[in-house]
This record gives C-alpha cells, sequence and structure tokens, in this order.
C-alpha cells in the first residue's frame, strides 16, 4: 500500500457545513436517503457536541498514529479529522497533546473507529471525539498510511472533503458533491417535522395524521 | 404470525407502581427472587431517571416501526413502551416526533431492545429510554406487529399490564398480579436495609452484622 | 483452589501514590513503558473520578460476592478493592450496602471485572466504581474465594499493595516495587509535555517539534 | 425464587416430533409465523444432527450445574434438556458423565445458554449439543433451580413439554398446543417448496416464479 | 436511496480469476499490499472451499432479502453475489432454494455480511457461503434495493466486477482494474515462498533467513 | 518495556506433560482446582487435537509478529509457542511458513490471544493452533517484544516453561512446579470417573450415586 498525502481537497461551502450541523446527524442521515451513517459502536466522549466539518481522512496501521501529526498540517479551519485502522484496534491513538496541536490548526473534532485517551483534557478542552473505545494504550510510530485518501470508516466509505456531521445520535458523512441537495431535503424535512410535532403534541396520533388505518386494515391487523 | 392489537389490558393499582419506582430496580429484582431483570446491554441514554409503569407491550419485525404508531394510541397515562424486534436490530426506531406523541398521552418511558435516536431532544424532554443502542438509522413502515401481546425483551418474558421499573440500573418487570406482594417485601427489605446502611457505616463489618466468620471457616476459609 | 485471606500485605508510600493519581492512567501507563493496563471493557460508572489507592485483591467464584465481606476486612485507609471472577461473569457483585461499608474502613474505589448495582446512590456518595458492566442482577454468598492473593483482572495480572490508578482514561496497575520510579518517569513525562503543549497550542508542527519529515520521506510517504 | 420441580408434564405426540425433526428449524420456524427461534448464538458442537423432542426446563442459577441431575430423573424417552441460566454465564455445566446419563435416559440432546465441554467425548457418543459456548470452567452444587418451569432460554419463552427442533442452523421451539398444525404447515411448506426448487434447478428466475417484476417497477426499481 | 440495478458490469479475465483462486486469500491480501479484507466476521459455513468469481453486488435492507432474486438474474458463469445490508443484521437471507437458483446461474458462491440458513442443504450442494451468522430467521420483501452499485461490505468496499477471493482464511476483494497485476505479484510472492518453506523445514530459522539479528540487537534486544 | 529473551526455562518431565495431554483440558483443569483456564474465545483452528506441551511465551505488539521468528530458535522439542498481544488484536501473525518453522524445531502448536491464517495448510499439516481469530491480515516486523517472559494471554498467567494443555475444549496452563502433582489428581479423577460413568451409563441417577437428595429437600427444592 502506497503512502501517501494528498495535500489539495475540495471542501464544500461553508454555510452548507454550518447548515447541516444545525439539522443534526438523524435528520441528515433521513434527508440523504438513510445512507452515510457511521456503525453505531462509534459514541462521542462527552454529551451535547453538535458540529459538521470537512473531512481530512486518515488511513493508519492498527496501534500507529503516526500519520495524524501528518494530517494535522493538513487541517484548515473547520476540518474535521477521520481515522480508519487497517485492521481493527482500540489503542488510544489520540490524547491531550494532539488535540493541542488539532485545535491550534482550527479542527473541530475528530471520527476514530478506534480508541482515545486523555478524555477528561478533552473534555475539559471541548475538543469532541467520536470513538469505538476510551483505552490509554499508547501507539508507535514506524509505518507510514495515508492522508487524504478514501477510506471506509466505521463501514461508511467517506472522500476527504466530504462534510462529516456528529452529534449525540453519532456520526453521518455527507458527500461533497451533493452536500447542497441535503441540506436543502434536510431543511424541508425539519419544516414539515415542525408541524407534525405540534399536532402530535396536542394529543393527535401519528395514525390519524398519517393516514395509517386503512393500510394497517388491509394488511391485516387486527384489534381485539 | 397474526398482526394484532390487545385493547383491553389490566393495569396495576397506580399507588404500587409508584412504590416500586421509589424502591428502584435492584430492590425490586431482589424481593421478588431475583427474577425479571432484563439484559444488562439495556442503558438509559441520560442518567438519572427513576420511573415504573404499566407495559404497553410491542413485537415489531426488525427495522420496522409502523407498531409504535399503533401502540401509542393505547396509552394511557401512566404507562410505558416496552419494544422488543422480532430478531437482532438496534435500528433507531424511536425519536423526537414519537417521543412528543407519547408524551402528549401520558408515556412515561421507552423500553427498546434495539436502537433510538434524537437522544438530545428527547434529553431535553425528559423523556427517558432505555436501549441497546443509540443509532440514527431510519425504519420503514412495511409489515404490522402486535400490541399488547406477550413478548420476551432483552431476555425476559413481559406481558402487557405488567409493571415496569427502570433506573440507572437497568430495567426490571414485575408481573401484574404480584406487583403487591413484591412491593411489600421491597419495602421490608429497604427497612431491614436502613438498620444495616446505619451500622456499616459505622464501621461494623458485613462478616460480624451477617455471622459469616463460623461458616467460612467451616467451609475451609484460612487466614494466613 | 485454596480459599485463603492474606492478612498482611505491603503497600506503597502515600506519597507516592497520590503522585500517581495526579499523572493519571494514561502518564503512568507511558511511564512504565505500556504495560500494566487493564482491558477498556472496563468503564467508570460516573464521569470526573481520578484516584490511584494500594490492591485490596479479590479473586472470587462467578455470581458470588461473599469475599468482598472478607476483603472490606482487610481494607486501610487509601486502598482500593480489585475482584476478579474465576469466570466471566457480570453480575451485580457490589451496591450501596458494600459501598457504604467500604467506603466506612477507608476505601477509595473499587474495579471490578464484572457488574455493579446501586450506581446512582454510589455516584450520590461519590464512591468510584470501574467495571465490566451495570447490573442489578444479585449474587450468592455459598462459596469462599480468595483475598489479597495475586490475580489477573480485566487482562492485567495484579498483586496484593499494587498501585491502581484509576481515571476517566480507565485503570493501570503499578507493581508496588517499582512504584517510585514510575511516578518519576510520570513526572519527566510531564514536565517534557508542557513545554510540547504550549508549542503545539501556539500552531507549531508535531511533524517539526519531533522532526519526523525526514524519517517519513525515507520510509517512502509521498506528497501530491 | 422458589426451587421447584413439575414431574407431570405434557408431551406432543412422537409421530409430530418426528415429522418437525424432518422438516427442520428452517421450515419449522416459517411454518408458525416466523417465531420460536432461539438466538444465533446457540451452535451445535458437531454439525450434522437433526433432532427434535419434547423440552425438560431447567432455570439453574449461574455457574452451577445441579438441576441437571435433578432434570435428568424426569427425562423420558426421546426428551432433550434445555438450559436457561439466571443470568449471562459460559460456564461449561455439562460433559460426558451427565451426557451418559442423560442419555441412559434416553435423552436425544441439550440446548444451553450456556457452555458445555469434553465435546470430543460428546461428539464420539452422538449426543449433540447446541450451546452458546465450549468452555471448560467447572461448576458448583449449592444451589437449587427449578425443573419444567416456563423459562426464556436465547430470547424464546419455552414451556416444558414443548417441541424443540434443532439442527445445522439452530434452534426452534414449538408449543405443544400447536405442533400438529405447524407440522402441517411445513409439510404444506415442504411440498410447494420441491416443484419450486426444480423450476429452479431448471434455471427460471424466481422474479418470473413469484411474479415480482411488477411490484419492483410500481415501487421504483430502476433498471439501468 | 434510489433503488436501481446495473445491468451492464465489466468482469475481470477468467484466467486471472482463476488464478487468484489458486493463490488464496492470505497470498492476494499480501500481494495488494494489505488491502481489501473483509472483516473476520465473515466465516465460510463449512472447511475447504476456495473460489474466487466476478462480484455481483447487493445493497439490501436489514431483513430484507427482495433483491437477491433480481441479483440472480445479473448472474453470469463464474459470478458470486456479494450482499451488505444497509444496517446491521443477521437474519437468514439465503436458504437452499436461492441457493439452487443462484447455482443454476453459474453462481461460485455468496459473501454476505449478514446470516444464511439451510446450511445442511448448501454444504451438500457445495455451495459456498461466508456469512457473519448461521440463523434461521426468515426475511420480508417489500423494499427494493439496489444491485451492482458500490458497497461496503464488512468494511471493505467493493464494486460490481471486482474479483473476490475467498477461502477458510475469510474474503478478500481486487479492485477488476488492477486485478491483473495483482496476481502476478502473488505469483512472484508464492515463488519466493517456495524457497524459503524448504529452508525453513529444513531447520534454518528465519532470523539467519531474513537477516534479522543485527536489527534485532540495535534496536535493544536483550538475550538473557 | 524492555525486550529480552530468556534462553535457559525450565520444563517438565516429559511423562508428566504426556499424562497431561492424555488427561484432556477439563480434566486438568478440575484436577487444578479449577484455575488456568484461558477464555473460551481461543478455540482450535480444526476438531480433534490434544496437545500439551512447555511453553515458550511471546509478549508482542499489536500486529508485530517479529517475535515469533525470535521464539522459534528457543524452542525444543515438545514445546508450545504462546502468544499474547499487548493490547486487543486479530491480525494474523502466524501462517503456513511460520508453522513450518515451528514445526522443524519440534513445535507441537500454537496458542494466540490474536489472529492466524493459511488455516487450510495448518490443517493439512497437522500443526494445531488455539487462537481469537481467523483473519489474513498481515502484520509488520518493527518493534521487538519479549520471549519467555511471564505474560498473562486470554486471562491466564503464564510463565515460560508452564504445561500448556489443549483439546477441543480450550486451553489450561498447569505451573511447571505442581505439574506432577496435578497430574496425579487427575489420573485419581478419572480413575472415579471410569466406575460413574458405568453406573450412569446402566441407568443410575446422579441424584442417588452423589446422594444429593436430602441436601436438595433441605435446601427447599420442591417436588410437584
Amino acid at each position: 500500500m502506497t503512502a501517501r498525502v494528498v495535500t489539495k481537497i475540495e471542501r464544500a461551502d461553508a454555510a452548507i457545513i454550518a447548515g447541516l450541523a444545525h439539522a443534526g446527524v438523524a435528520t441528515v442521515h433521513e434527508a440523504q436517503g438513510r445512507t452515510g451513517l457511521l456503525a453505531s459502536r462509534l459514541r462521542p466522549i462527552f454529551p451535547g457536541a453538535r458540529v459538521a466539518g470537512s473531512a481530512v481522512t486518515i488511513s493508519a496501521p492498527p496501534g500507529d498514529n503516526w500519520m495524524i501529526h501528518v494530517a494535522i498540517e493538513q487541517l484548515r479551519e473547520g476540518d474535521i479529522l477521520v481515522l480508519a485502522p487497517t485492521s481493527p484496534c482500540e489503542d488510544g491513538y489520540f490524547g491531550d497533546l494532539l488535540a493541542t496541536s488539532a485545535q491550534a490548526r482550527g479542527c473541530r473534532g475528530l471520527v476514530i473507529d478506534a480508541g482515545v485517551r486523555d478524555v477528561r483534557d478533552l473534555t475539559e478542552m471541548g475538543f469532541p471525539v467520536w470513538s469505538k473505545a476510551i483505552f490509554a494504550q499508547g501507539t508507535i510510530k514506524a509505518t507510514p498510511g495515508s492522508v487524504n485518501v478514501p477510506i471506509v470508516c466505521a463501514g461508511a466509505a467517506i472522500a476527504a472533503g466530504d462534510v462529516i456531521v456528529a452529534d449525540d445520535d453519532g456520526v453521518c458523512a455527507v458527500p461533497r458533491g451533493t452536500a447542497a441537495a441535503v441540506l436543502e431535503a434536510a431543511q424541508a424535512r425539519e419544516a414539515r417535522e415542525t408541524d407534525k410535532r405540534a399536532r402530535l403534541a396536542g394529543g393527535e396520533l401519528g395514525l390519524d395524521i398519517y393516514d395509517m388505518r386503512g393500510t394497517l386494515e388491509q394488511l391485516g391487523l387486527r384489534y381485539e
């Protein structure tokens, strides 16, 4: 596997990214046809964070965090680091020093299908991480990997510059090319939901709002 | 499998339910002879909730949340929705719209051996959920299931109207017919524990309070 | 397996223990050559605790918490209980009564490769626990085990009197005999990191601070 | 929890049981409306076994196999032992001595949501077991459980006398009362499948045999 | 998500595919720079199969096997079906009827990140499957998915027409465009290994053959 | 962590090792007081192997198999390689080339809490392996580890020269110093079991052979 760093990547428009962050993971996932979701094993290290940013991708060997240093140089304001190990690993690739460095370069967070450590410091710094594990196990710097190449992270195919949306529900990746359309669909969805929410809060039933009774009866649902 | 909704279910007395909520999961589980506990994979989406209510049960296909709409119509003030998928699934069956609807009908929470999403909204609403996963993955509405039929949820057999007790320790089901007796046993247990707690806090040893030294010696425990 | 209690154990110096607590799990783990870490399945029941203490070890049968009572008598101010079941188990060995008793004897926390319950009470008491599960399942008192014998807990070999360091990153065991040297190494590491942190916060890159560019190029890393 | 042994249980007709064994797990599961399947974590210790029999159920404490001795006395020719621990456990409850005893009483196999050992001997004896684990860990005989009470085993509710069907696909439970009807449905299903199999083997497509093309087009499937 | 079927896909040359099958998964994985491996949770349903073929990919909803019928029409002699569910699922998507149909169309096997059933029949038919689970749980036909679109299966990105290599070690995907080069590298690797194997069988040490002693000493390895 | 190789280790007597192999894992585990068992996640790559040998231990970094080459030089006729990675890993550390080399040095098998590959070749060679995973993922040779130091492998503490017993039930470690006594206890146990097996085969009940009825009644077991 060639070790390489792609230094020029395209990013989505900042306003679109901000809009997707506001919409949140569940809405964005729906708005793009229920695609792009990373596996549920990725969980936030503290609750309440809600971010979106452009993916700077990292393909790294198991237990080797060297490429995070390389990736940090490629960061631009508003980016999110996304790391996939080349085989399953839960070592702690990332801690407070790397977070300090990444934050200094404008990084909004880390998505990693592996482990992270120094979570108390990261929490105090307000640097959000979505990870598979919290584990203090140290890593080495022996084998180069790649930065800004296409990766599969927690089951989702991600290209550098794709928009990463992450909150308490998990992480969703939006291809850069469709980000504007997905945002539009997400906002339309949100608008529709506002009305529904009000009616449901008033005690109306989804069975009636969505007119489900007939279909259910046809399909054989029986009340006793 | 016939799809059916049982519309008339018996519920336990509100005072008994309130008493069981106060006693909490660990005490209730002990008081009914260490039965009724749901598997530990069910965890609360936020800490601190402590509820009890009557089970409105849902048997739903994997990845299909249609029957939650049907179940919400069957809710009465103080009920708890309990959903078991018919095969293992971690999709996000439930989010803020359904929670709004359920809450409007008096529902006290959701217990689900699958996934849930919009957890930030649910947390802000104070709507407690005990789930196997937090996952934004959407579900469909294609196949009817059943409501208020006997189910097995996270390893526990539950009938509609059973009392569900849930807190930070997990979830326990109490058969409706024995709920009064279980509450009595729980309260007796709590009374006994108050005295024990005081003595232990004062530095007395369980070895002495429970008179264990002799038995341990007989069983061969050796001090070196 | 003989059931036995070793009543005289050596402990590390209180100042060393305090120093290790301050350094934290990740630093201590690095300082002792990346050894001693317990598996990542052990998680704190509430965030923010950061403790160190001398291990009072417990080898207990699955689902039998009798030896915790025996172990509590062996506690001295500043100790930490460390329990390994003799086969995998997630039952709730420990709750608020045992915590009350342990706390009255000066115990600083519990590390257990099994389950714990009454976590709301334990949180209110400020009694920290690192466990594999939160599970209300009750245990019995039928079979003696051993106290203060060498154990393997969550994959780490631990002797009575070893220093246990635990925080949000997990749990690390430091052999008593090398605790002083490990502390020294940890403090040296912390000193070095302070300078690094400042430079990274200022925007310098790890690539430059650690002088990595040449080696990466030699190893074939290619910028595109 | 009262420890009790129900000594009189009803069993299904031998011919029905034999018919269900012949149909196999997948067909039986379909024939009874996709219910009754035990979790996929139960796997056969050797391939090729295909049995059905009447359930003699066992509810046993974790790591305590005493009730298997009690259950063996209740066995009749053609029965299958079904054991559910009261909390998750993978200890080796059962080995060649118990298999010898069970086999001498006419037992056709064991289904256990825990561990088993001596699997080489069991294989040589031709005594089939479906278990969650193969693990030599020994168990104790300290706490009574119950025999022939309703249990939940690997997620399925099972009553004594229910028909257990097990083969390389796993395990399915058929309520005694509906066993005849399920057999009839299974045989009808098999008959239908014979014809389908021949047509498919001849190269006809399921798309045509089941006339799916129109519906798929209506649902928006697009060929490119 | 649009449901679509790509009917024209490119395939690698049959001789290259045959060569890759002969080389086997471990060698092919090494030969293409340690990429393309599917997660180890995919295991063969019977030992000894060793196949390669062109991927006909299927993206299917959880618990819905409709698209397998659609995919079978797209099969050509020598293809392998590769199915990824859109969310985690272990239902039994595939059994003997579908295998009969697929085999009649020249299909060499199935790779599925979900469940399979009728494994005894599939074994007798010699139809190999690599799956995440063996589970009799039935599926529905309600929602279209896609065929021959790019998928992520068990962590690997796979395009229609990529070469799938599968044996007792698992499954590896080789991009169609590089298949010839990978085969060449694999054969070169095999040639080198033949010589090494003979020397190792004769008792020579890898330490000497690969001349490792000096480097190990430099890196601080100490013999005691 | 210092990287070191202990070149002189003590081994148990060959006759004792042979005796333990004959007794098998379950009996040996019982005979030494139910200690020494490795976790059930270690499974044989093919059924039927039953070996014992002296442990040559390996502590290796995750994904780095360099120390296996170093360890092979330390092998003597009748040894078994036992590898524990320093953090969880399922990469394929070992394949047919290393097996050829180890076998040439008299090695009887490998126990590894990680992955292995080339399992078809290993099976044909009759080289048994007990591993956590079968996974073709390649490893590197970058960081030295240690050989013949004390390790924790799959939850069991193992010293170089301890006797490893492995069969279809899993793996058990017997400390060298007590191997003779354990063998004696194992043989005594086997002798006792022969008589029991005959009586159980004849239809006598364990309830009577072990005289359990009285105790069960005292403990409250009730027949209905």
